[in-house]
């Protein structure tokens, strides 16, 4: 018999969806405990029949078309889901034990954004590269400093990473050199998926985008600090983040999170109108991060929680919208890094390390400053309160060397 | 009969590609004078037999299937139009006159990016916001410096832009306020289309850039300057650019642009090899800017070139994938304002009025710092030599105000 470990983060309070492989044929799915459903198989038993959902629906690459239904139906396809499994059990459905099951790109990405939202991480950044007096620059109180990244190298947990090669300028140096990044780094990040349109010249108000947002992943921005550091003033990072971005491959839904909303920290000063609300927008998700040494030794380095956002994601995606920018299905906007108050919970090997001057212990002896090939990072998060827990699995992906 | 005036953009010797939609259907068509071919009529009359092309390649809503045919193909069906025509003349196949035909979008854009590649531009740009004794920044004569831009708001030439709203820092003040943007411009640019895919961690070599290249557009990157210069630091400029996107509609090959291949400027300090190449990689395109007033009178505020690009198309793809990052049938790389040596070859409002110091005088009588609503901002481009001339036609839209 199939059951839900307590400690799952796929409880029957979470109903995510996802894109599985099953027999080399895509399916619209959703996960319960370690089972994986594909909902065409809810669908031949009728539960969805309201709904006049087309099989193909089911069947498609992607979750976008699923998305595009609109919450009205997907919202409800989730609490049906939720009825059948909690009136007839898990045993009557057939099931794929997740281990026996692959993961595929949950969403065709149309445009990709990142964010800047954390005040802690944006204020180590300052310290390190700028004014330690100034950390914060003047725009960042009053905005949610964001940023185009690259759709195209988003790719799902598991996918393999190549360290990157690129022009970067040693210390010291007059002319930069070419080779590989010797400062290769994670973005402990969450991303929330665009589920309806807006068009072209229509902001979306802070009142109404929670409508516009499908749900939620976990998501790792690597970073090349090097090319960074060299490249990026003044339009931004581009090949120091462009070359992978790891999904996790579990959208959970909005709705799914809902039992965990708290309210965010206070904005001092006040932000412009377009950018309050009176609710409470963040969400209390507890957030990990996991060295896997070529050892094959765990090596947890960060604890932090997506709560510490300071721009929430109803701030980040009315921002976005307010010059007209239109959002399509299955857009990606993410948080930026989640940094704690401290080292324990930053979270960039940059900050934990703090730019090399702290080397981290693993526990198989070595040490790191950033991520050596070879190496698994690991992203966790689940939401936890009254005996339910809501989580996303894992965002992984392992560091193999340049060419 | 039909005639192509010897001073048209699409002579026979150009044969571009593009979307037409004719009696509500999308049509791949190409474009002789000012009649419009839709490639369904010359693949019934079994020219491209051989080829052995889905009609529904032909009938789709982006030339994205047609460009994934590859160059081996694409090229072929360029020849074998030209030959047609030339044996049988115009009047043998089906056309319509340009005049009553709508464009659409030419390619399903993946990602979008933008350079920043002429030095004249971005001397000016420097000497205006930053330094005037150290303009370039020290990088920018080492790399083609880019970033990602939004495709979801890159519309065809007609569609019109509204004026954004969002948030500025006005002059001597302490706090941003939100309103319209006061300062929109244009940015005289071209666009390439990628028409190869890499693997993701697979670099195109400089040698190889021009098999992924299929052909290139007018390109105009509307930017408020005012919200740029408050938003822009440190991860570049955002909201400033993505309200709207202006790309004319077809797409020039570039086998149609070989007879106007030029040496680019010369690059001292020498690049890295990895962006070196002996060939002439810039190309003789002569490009102008003109304002149509609300007056309906027309202004040409710009003679520019493209060959006066430091960095070539062939740098930017090298450089863009030299860290593994994948492009995709589609995508739009654009090559930043393409400035000339002086302002009346300077690529955009900010330098032509030198920041609101210098005001352009219209033929109507009033002046423009930048554009004002009901302005149509026209961007055209054409290449000639020893009798041949390849152009682009137009890219145009009108400015609309704020709701």
């Amino acid at each position: 018999m199939h059951r839900v470990h307590k400690n799952s983060d796929f409880s029957i309070h979470n109903i995510p969806f996802g894109i599985t492989v099953i027999n080399g044929q895509h399916h619209v799915s959703t996960r319960v405990g370690d089972f994986v459903i594909p909902l065409v198989e809810l669908q031949n038993k009728g539960i969805f029949d309201e709904f006049s959902i087309l099989q193909s629906v089911f069947t498609s690459m992607y979750l976008n078309d699923f998305i595009r239904l609109g919450k009205k139906i997907t919202v409800a396809v989730r609490k049906k889901i939720q009825e059948y499994f909690q009136q007839f059990g898990l045993d009557s459905i057939p099931a794929y034990d997740i281990r026996t099951v692959m993961m595929s790109l949950p969403v065709q990405i149309g445009d990709y954004t990142d964010f800047y939202s954390s005040r802690e991480h944006a204020t180590n950044v300052g310290i390190m590269f700028r004014d330690p007096a100034n950390a914060l620059l003047p725009n960042w109180l009053h905005l949610p400093v964001g940023y185009h990244g690259r759709s195209s190298s988003i790719t799902v947990s598991g996918t393999t990473v190549k360290r990157p090669k690129g022009q970067t300028l040693p210390p010291e140096a007059e002319k930069p050199v070419f080779g590989p990044s010797k400062q290769i780094d994670f973005e402990l990040e969450m991303a929330f998926i665009i589920g309806k349109e807006n068009q072209l010249g229509e902001p979306i108000s802070i009142e109404n985008a929670e409508d516009y947002i499908f749900g939620l992943t976990l998501f790792n921005d690597w970073s090349a600090r090097d090319i960074q550091k060299w490249e990026y003033v003044p339009l931004g990072p581009f090949l120091s983040k462009n070359f992978a971005s790891t999904m996790s491959p579990w959208i959970v839904t909005l709705e799914a999170l809902e039992p965990f909303r708290v309210a965010g920290p206070v904005q001092e000063p006040e932000v412009l109108p377009y950018l309050q609300t009176k609710s409470s927008n963040n969400y209390d998700i507890n957030l990990d991060v996991i060295i896997t040494t070529s050892e094959e030794k765990e090596n947890t380095v960060s604890h932090s929680n997506f709560k510490y956002m300071y721009w929430s994601m109803v701030q980040q995606l009315a921002h976005h919208t307010v010059n007209g920018c239109n959002m399509r299905v299955g857009d990606v906007l993410a948080s930026g890094t989640s940094s704690g108050h401290g080292p324990d919970s930053y979270g960039s090997m940059l900050e934990i390390a703090w730019k090399g001057t702290k080397p981290v212990q693993m526990s198989d002896g070595s040490t790191r400053t950033f991520i050596q090939d070879g190496d698994t990072v690991t992203l966790k998060g689940y939401a936890e309160k009254d005996g339910i827990r809501v989580g996303f699995g894992e965002c992984a992906a392992r560091l193999l060397p340049a060419d």
